[in-house]
């Protein structure tokens, strides 16, 4: 497990980050996900590379910085 | 069946439109619905009262203009 921090731009309600949550959660069922919203931040506790979380959380239509 | 038009705020996304509309449809399967997020209107051609329409999208956590 790995400690990961990415800044999602978009996710502007409640809607929106249970849907990083959920593909987080799809992805890898084990991980820890806290999003702060206001701060645009997503943390995330997983075992899983670090571009794959990202690109899960693009597929749903997220823009995560580089 | 009446045409109805409300002023909706709070909707920022996708999930939103989705969310209203499927409150709308729970209260009334054959409701018409049309969303225009940029304009915060949901227009409804359905044969429920005004207020049960706008009673489903304040539960969503939506506000409704009077």
């Amino acid at each position: 497990m790995s400690q990961q921090t990415f800044t999602v731009q978009g996710m502007t309600c409640g809607h929106c980050e249970r849907a990083v949550q959920t593909a987080i959660k799809t992805l890898d069922p084990q991980a820890e996900v806290r999003i702060d919203r206001a701060q645009n931040l997503v943390e995330v506790n997983t075992a899983q590379p670090r571009e794959a979380v990202a690109a899960a959380i693009r597929e749903e239509g997220y823009q995560v910085a580089a």
